[in-house]
Parts: structure tokens; sequence; C-alpha cells
């Protein structure tokens, strides 16, 4: 969509802090931090929210936990452990309307998750 | 495995409020909910945690999503938001090594999660 801004981060046309970037999936840090680790893993094709995702998204699921795990990795929270979310809507706190993974570490993380 | 208590809801050997059952994945309510309406959706066959995932996995994740969807209109929380999470290892509170996708709404889901 031309005016979504996770689509425009995607197409490079809007600049953020990418960590990862294949033909299926963006991994970039969130602007406003909620932990010492705290990246979103999108698709590069619009995606409303996780309310959207059929049977048929399976690939790409797979490919967005692929590369959370590879981030987790990466920033050094594999060991230590890590949380992914997905907002949906309003009660969720969902900002910006392309399916985004959270992924939160470095940090104790405390029960409930909001 | 045979001493996975998730494997055993699964399996109908230990009792549990179970809400959706089929041949992948199974459904059921949190015994300590921290929302309104707060669901487990798990895989039948033993998977760890997320860091597990790989590329294979996408027909799985995409089952548990479909899953989670149906059951937030069916809990009455599609319209209002929701909160899918999934907890890897300490530093999460990851508290049975089973993956489980934590389902929350029914009320405004604070931030950070956690």
């Amino acid at each position: 969509m031309s005016d979504c801004i996770f689509c425009k981060i995607a197409r490079g046309d809007v600049p953020a802090q990418i960590v990862h970037q294949d033909g299926q999936v963006t991994a970039f840090r969130d602007v406003n931090p909620q932990a010492p680790v705290h990246l979103l893993v999108i698709p590069n094709q619009h995606v409303g929210s996780a309310a959207e995702l059929g049977p048929g998204n399976g690939p790409l699921l797979a490919a967005m936990l692929v590369v959370a795990n590879r981030m987790a990795e990466g920033e050094g929270v594999a060991g230590t452990g890590y949380r992914l979310v997905l907002n949906v809507g309003a009660d969720a706190g969902q900002s910006v309307p392309h399916l985004h993974l959270h992924l939160l570490g470095g940090r104790p993380l405390a029960w409930p998750p909001g």
C-alpha cells in the first residue's frame, strides 16, 4: 500500500535500522524500544494484521519465525530468552496496520504481557 | 513426550477446558488467566518452543494462527482486539516447554508487553 509506513520501510523509501532483509521479510529495530533488544519482523508485502492470516500463509509465517529466531541468536538473547508478540486491533494497541512481529529480549519480561 | 503436561492435555490424559481440537492443534483456556479471554493454542505433537520452529513448520504455524483467529471470533474479541504471545526461555517466563501461543483479549492490554 502506497501510504503504509512499513511498506515504505520494506521498499527502502523510509529509513529504518534494518537488521535483515530478504525477498519475503524485513527486520528492523523498533523506533520506541521497550527492551534492550526490540525488533520488528514484517512481511515485505502488505498484510493488515495477524487476523488476515489464513491457511495459505504458512510459508510467510515460517519465514518470519525463522528470521526472528536468527535475530535472537544474532542479538545474543537466544540463550536468555525472548518474547514474540503480535497485536491485533485496538485493545492490543496495534499501532501500524501492517503485520509486524515484535521480538523483545535482553531483560526479564513481566507477566501478564500487558 | 510422555511426561509433558501439554502433550497429556492434547492426548486427553489430563483435563483442560478445551475449546477446539483438530488433528494438528488443541486450544484450551489458560489455567491462570491474565485477561477475560486467555487461551492457549498448542500443536498436538511436541515442539519445545518457537525457537525450534524451522522452514518446514509453515503448515503448523498457519494452523495455529487460523485457530487463534477463529477462537478470537468465537470469544467475541475479534472486533475489539487481541494479543498473541510466544514465550521462549527464562527471560520470557516460558513455563511449559511445549510450544504454546497465548491469545489474550477482552480488556485493553498495556505496553510494553511485559
